[in-house]
């Protein structure tokens, strides 16, 4: 079976980092930094640097992008994602995902989808601030959506924007509601009920927030458009 | 201060019909006949006849209807609406209300909707299955829906309807969140959320199936357009 | 199609100004403070006081205030409200819409909800601390409350209000929770519940705390009943 | 310690008759009958009636009723409030309790109330039909219901009948949610709510659809009005 | 009709004192300081010491109390309830009323209660830290809380506490669910869950933390006991 | 690795049989018969049978016993507890598993536990209808209670008799919420969270109604006690 | 603008068939059944036959099958899918997708999802009662499952299904909750949130019981593998 | 029947402390330092030392240690788990516990378990990050943790390994949700809810967070397995 590397502080495992992840999903493993001390994110993206060459995580601080730094020159940060990477050499990105959004306060979740699209070699074409309410602004970039081999759909109150690109396109739609808004919004809980509710098919949802999982999951669908499954 | 008539039985009354309401409110009283008995509607309908010269009833089930048509043949019953009434001499209707909804499932509860606002003397536009995700279904019918004094927009999963409508009209939009759908749209509770936190403006909502208070209102929004406040 | 100014920051662009929403419904876009920096605040609202020659903001913060103070000196920012403008010419107040509120901590959504009528010109009187426990509070305003054409009811623990004035009025009740209260109040979600459960006629909903939304509703309900639909 | 009845079937006890409780809370075991067989009500009634002289069981059946009424000629149903109870000497009433309803579907529930209290030995008024949507028929009453020792307040969505009634009187108020409503009502929640939030004084709620321990509570009081504690 | 006082800020009422209350229900207005600001505490401790002679403040903080102490130095606060008043007279206290409560965590809603009762003139005894998962604690004041006329049980996640409880006493138990605990305990839901489905008898429940109005009850209900209805 | 039997209907398998349980966790594979058709239950008690020489099913209904009957005469079912099973040679019972549960409505969830428990070969005691309610019912089982190995305490709106015997016994309790009950009872949510939150130490939970886990998990406890882990 | 096709009965339209979604979406539109009358499907079905020379109907009763096989007796259904088709001209399946579920009684949806994309036109592999309590049967799989170009897990109260799946393939994982189990499965809400919250990469969630929209997924998914975005 | 300490600050107990529960449950009291003062810390330790000659106190502050460590200097804290503790005389672990966790953020709860079973005298194994998405990693412990006569499961938004773990092994397994994750994770309550529905058998849950509970009842099953139940 695959193997690991086991990451230890006072004699004790805190950490089994999974070695075998890019040959069994195509990914190398990345780092969700929220809730680890920078001392622990460093531990880590040292030893997956030196394992993959390459390491990125999400939701992560300045303080621990200025730990990282420190040792390591390349590291950069995003503050409006709050991605953290070290990346020497870039492939050309390939295929192409489309990330739209309804509402200017939705953006840092749409750059983490998009960041990590981008991260893991896609090329991403972004449309922010078309929320249906004024339904003219998605109207007009309708053609250049339907371009995408997947979207991704980022809404915090407005979910409807799922529902209305679901109905314009070819490819899987991965819907992501955003922990914005205020009041009945609980927290997202709303949209995402929406988006699980939308009666568009071809529609799919993650998480709260969870801008990776919808760049992660946009990836795997533009390796197959672009390469098949291999 | 206003008077009611007091329904008595086995001595005990166990309903007071409210017979200053039209003069309070605009609007007689209507009978909420579910969880009655035909009984009750009956003695219910018969004192509000006599007292206004006209009644309607909501949610009326067709023993209920059988019950009543033995005592008045001029009551009418609608099956889709469940709608029962007595009403001898309609009045020419006035203004503009429009119903939309977004698809064959909701058709009970706009129907509801847009008897009652008729019972009330408008004048009613039907625009049904133009739900977003045929999004030109619904630019199609734009223009003639921006010519109403109120609209109404009733969905059930589709809650994002009424966000769509509410940016391209000048008049109040009222949202009926409906209890059909399955699994997370939970009884229409996923509906009502959505549109509660609708980003587009002039929109307010009404309880789940609620088609009766939503055509209730949108008759007090269209007497003020047609007459003003008096 | 209509138009739609598009603002960029570092070559993206992060919002899309709808140009055309004072021709499809009769009212400038207004800008949603909360969660945008005081730079982006004052970029769109330069855009749109470029544009419109007015412009409101809900929901600013001292600090966004500060900042735009400095560029347009007729800015004014109001601390219960915080609603921020650059209005230059009012018009003469038309109609009259009514906002009650149940208890002291209810006027920063009930000033909210009066000042965004008056920005979009209507005459308005306030009725606040009038709760339904005691009752004799709100009968004793009732005959002003009448002569209004749209009436808010803002309440937060005492969703009650709105069910009472709903059953003494002619025109309809915007009703708006409030997320006061504690313990089973569920910041406001209780509120809710009451008011879309209103047992009166004439009621319906906005979001928690979306003293804005009611103020837009009772002026679209005021201009219908001075002017009609036009 | 005090004792209690074992009830067996098939030589393992299912039911242990709490035979100390009007010493230890002043009332006898009452049996809560939905749920269980008609024999099982049956052999609980017989074993009570036995120890105490009389019985009362609640959300009876009228099969339950029809297997009681043959060992139990003195044994009698009410419909509305599905009270199953042998009681022969009635004792004089004694105080007052008052039971208000805010609709015709909460009759059921107010009646168990009643007639739990009435059990008990109080006198009771009943004011049904009274909800604040028409606040002019609760006024009408409110002198009446001023006399009362305890109040109780039944409503389903008008959950706002406790807290003006709670404005009007000098003694508790027992506040029952009902489960009629529809949508939003969530089969009494949104009542629950409403009056576990009331602004007013004076109120404590039970449980949804919970007459009977609304009745008892108000006896309580009643006794303690009228006799003091001993 | 009542009268009432108006305060105002401004031009504009911000608060309508219930002067008629006192002879409505027995007892003068409290105010319920969280969310007010130290100013508005004053201006209306000051209108209401004014009227009444007396006055008491719930959920006050130590800033509020420092700015009335400047006005009224016969002003005092106590840091657990929070609790702030001015109150010359007391009079002798009368009756009798139990405040149990199950763990330390719930003594400051505990004290709320039981300062409240002795605010409006009951005797109070205190039974703290009786929780049943040490059941020979409760057992050990048994006689001594049935002595009371009426007997609040204050619990956290230890809901069980009420149903225990009432199983032992003849009189009324008011229930507080505490917004102690963790994890599951949601602020308060769980235990007033608990509380009101009780399988005891004689169990009604107040709001999450609200010890206050536990405490309202039991005075409503231990003069009843002392004086009958008058 | 363990292999498995696969059930085939139409060239499809439907059903993988597990047949490395015992093995692995010391328990043969039980049959869970709600949703199944008595066609799938008798083919799944054929091959289990032929593999194990025993077999036990849950939830089972009468017409799915008289399918299995006419197969195997040596199968009993049990109305109260709806298990099914056919087993030829019981063991003797060892060591001593106490299922205690509030009131008469629990049970058919109590059988189910005591005879997963008996089938698993416990030796067990019934403790019925001893909730909180009436504690001297409790206390006077109290020293038979502490004997046993593990403690199954099932209860409904009673979900405080978990924490009672919590703080009485030196052995795990394992607690199961009943569906029973009405209104905020919520089908057993009510009881779940308050055994999830039980202030005594002890104390873990298993799912609405299961039984059958509450029996597994208490016969696994009674096995480390009489055989230790081997 | 795409046009659509208007059914009537009694002259009032009460569905808008979507003649363009082939050329917007690739896929022809299918009717959901449920709640329908068979009346409706019926005239819904023929126009799209008409139409598009094939239809598919989800959710389907056995009644409406009955009417419409009368009409076309080319019709086929399938009682566990409950789908219902007529298609005549079948093309050789392209690609691969995988469907798995957890237990027997999430069959009917995971046959719902594979018939779909079979009906679309995929090669679909089924591997049926892999849950994860019994880890083997599912690794015993695992070669097959990671040939497909989309997988999709279909789970009620197992949820964890998907997770260990994404951990395992490089290609998206759709994951269905399932409305089976009882208690706190809450009608498949608990399952939705475990997948939603999954800590592996990859999965995306859709509404519950919505084998349809999995199935339309991975027919997306499995083009553009196979053809790529054209 | 056992007695107690009543500790008492002015007068008036605060803290009962239950000197009988090592008798009736074979554990000392453990203190719950959450929420509790420094000097109420201090008092309760002091007394509890005193008589127990060992004191343990879950999530303690800093603050709290650095007041306890001025009267006892043996006092040691650990700031992973936030556990305080006095204890002099160690016994010699007995059995054993296995502690197995999610991920790295599952650490601090995971070890509040481990340290709580080795203050009562268990050995404990940790098995840390060996989360389902990498599945491998648990397989690769599989032997080691089928040792232990108690598992105990801590995860977080993977609320699957307890399910995982459950058909592995022949004890039971204690599930703990951990309050990590984001969005829909809801502060644990999914992955409550994963693992009460969980479909191995041999689970049952403690509350979220509540490592101390699991780590009493790891250890009661623990005892029984070496020294049987005496």
């Amino acid at each position: 079976m695959e193997g690991f590397i086991s990451l230890e502080k006072e004699n004790s495992s805190f950490a089994k980092l999974d070695t075998g992840r890019k040959n069994r999903t195509g990914f190398n493993e990345v780092v969700y930094c929220q809730g680890k001390t920078s001392e622990q994110v460093l531990q880590i993206f040292t030893a997956l640097y030196k394992n993959n060459g390459t390491v990125m995580g999400t939701r992560a601080s300045e303080e621990q992008y200025e730990t990282l730094r420190q040792q390591f020159s390349e590291c950069t940060y995003d503050k409006t994602s709050r991605i953290l990477k070290i990346q020497k050499d870039k492939e050309t990105p390939e295929g192409l995902v489309a990330v739209c959004s309804a509402g200017t306060a939705d953006i840092p979740v749409a750059e983490e989808a998009a960041q990590t699209a981008e991260y893991f070699g896609c090329q991403v074409n972004r449309f922010y601030d078309i929320g249906v309410s004024g339904i003219h602004r998605l109207m007009a970039c309708k053609d250049e959506i339907q371009k995408a081999n997947a979207v991704i759909a980022v809404a915090g109150m407005e979910g409807a924007l799922a529902s209305v690109i679901g109905g314009l396109v070819k490819v899987p739609v991965i819907a992501v509601p955003v922990s914005t808004g205020y009041g009945a919004a609980f927290e997202g809980l709303s949209a995402l009920l929406t988006m699980i509710n939308s009666c568009a098919n071809g529609i799919s949802v993650v998480n709260i927030d969870n801008g990776y999982g919808a760049g992660y999951i946009a990836t795997q669908i533009n390796r197959l458009a672009v390469r098949g499954n291999k």
